[in-house]
């Protein structure tokens, strides 16, 4: 099955300047700019586990390059090249073409130019690779914040999750299924952030794990205040306010930017959010310790009811 | 289960100066040294498809890492750095550790950094994707076939195909095992060719598909002599003469380099093959035209009795 798919995916790709070689031979070839540090990230989806079964070919073309354009993004870095390691249950154009369908429009917006993999046969799971490019000594790394920096997130929080948990009971709504199924990654956000935040994470795990493992690497702890939590009108609309707050902390599969930033740079941020037509809002601060603090509006120490976020992660 | 694993992994790899920052951030983040390009090739491993389920871990760590690098090999390209999506049944440290051991233990010997990627739970599968380095110019590739070329093999051919033909009726030969379980990637030779071959391949898919990639991208034909096509002494044992050819002419797996050069090149290809410690066979030659014809040793038309090779490739 192999050359009639990848023929069929090479007549479909669009290149770049940078492209000395595209797919078709033993590895692609490429012409990195000089300056440049390269920023490289590696994510799967495989059925059943990272998207609900009956996801449109289309939607998981989508999200699996989300996902992965969303770690560059946390990285500040712009997206230049992939690879698709493609493994279908049995060769069939149809859907391929509808995976393309999503996958294309994604890497179109960002000008990005898939130069290489594979496709091979067994149960359906997508591996990419994404190669970005950074300037030297402005990538934003996990180890970066710093005691006194205040904790911000792009976008609203918990409606993948919101999506997810609405799915058990029948079909959520489109306003939220479209959230769990074509995540933004915020690439552009990330972009200006370089440079001007200090660390930063996407959040695929949940708010509360993902700015855990930014103190954890950084050496720092946080305190997060539930009750500023950015929130979508679908969201408000479907849960209660104690569900709902959970469905924000622990919720993951949102691809929103958690980033920490000194006070300092908070003009400078409410400009480019603005630019960038992505709200971004201030939830917490960084302080000295370890671990995450979530407070209530009352200032009490919340804990999560249910244990983090399991469904549709590995 | 990604956490543990990942640090698991993270514990056991080795650097490179030019990884500014490895495994355990959103992405890797690495320094490209200045004149050279990208090299970059991806491909995917599952079981029971492109390795036997009874194939110990380490060597398929080794394997799907050696199918990887003989990519680059064919593109004359030096290895940098890989990431890794290993996509597990369930999260078996013993496992994971035994196939550190194969897939670390030949990545040591290339200079090759494990920089990022994921573990997801599934079916076993492995996707590797491998970013080498070339001097611009020097890549190896697939169009670069002239007519007058002599086409050339490295080491022998059919012994991954002849295992796999004796498993069929019980054990193959241990050395015919090692060579479908442990392919050795070309690499050294691969960048020796660089500058010196036109056009090169790595033999996957058996040597007449293969060479029959290269003349198509390279608009011309070529011609195979079967009675010079190396063969070694396990293959030579375990076959009759007629079985034995056909599995030289179209085994996959093999791993090989199939490369086209110059006639006047033949006496420093010899030099290099001396010192790479690998073996060189001129094997035919390229014509004009298109495809690939086998002659026999009276120079009639050879056609394989089976259809190509179909075991455990998708």
């Amino acid at each position: 099955m192999e050359f009639n798919l990848i023929d069929r995916i090479r007549r479909r790709v669009t290149t770049r300047d940078d492209v000395v070689l595209g797919i078709g031979d033993d590895a692609a070839l490429l012409q990195p700019p000089a300056g440049r540090q390269l920023v490289v990230a590696a994510d799967t989806l495989n059925a059943g586990i990272h998207f609900p079964l009956d996801t449109a070919a289309a939607d998981i073309g989508w999200k699996s390059l989300a996902v992965n354009l969303s770690d560059l993004a946390a990285m500040g870095a712009e997206p230049a090249w992939c690879t698709l390691s493609l493994c279908l249950p049995e060769p069939d154009a149809e859907w391929v073409d509808g995976f393309l369908d999503g996958f294309l429009e994604l890497a179109g917006r960002h000008h990005l130019a898939l130069v290489g993999g594979d496709t091979t046969r067994g149960p359906l799971s997508i591996s990419v690779t994404v190669i970005g490019l950074v300037e030297p000594g402005r990538a934003l790394r996990r180890d970066a914040a710093r005691v006194g920096d205040e904790v911000w997130v792009s976008g609203s929080l918990g409606d993948a999750a919101g999506a997810l948990a609405l799915m058990e009971a029948g079909a959520p709504p489109a306003a939220l299924r479209e959230r769990l199924d074509r995540p933004t990654p915020r690439v552009e956000l990330g972009r200006e952030l370089a440079g001007c935040a200090h660390a930063a994470i996407d959040i695929s795990d949940g708010l509360l794990a993902d700015l855990g493992h930014v103190c954890h690497a950084s050496r720092v702890g946080a305190e997060v205040w539930l009750d500023v939590l950015p929130c979508s009108p679908a969201l408000a609309d479907a849960f209660e306010p104690t569900r709902r707050q959970e469905l924000q902390a622990t919720g993951g599969d949102d691809y929103e930017l958690c980033f920490t930033a000194a006070p300092e740079a908070a003009a400078k941020l409410a400009v480019l959010a603005t630019a960038e037509v992505v709200s971004i809002t201030r939830i917490g601060r960084i302080v000295e310790g370890g671990g995450v603090r979530a407070l209530d509006a009352e200032g009490r120490a919340w804990r999560p009811p249910h244990a983090g976020h399991e469904h549709f992660r590995s």
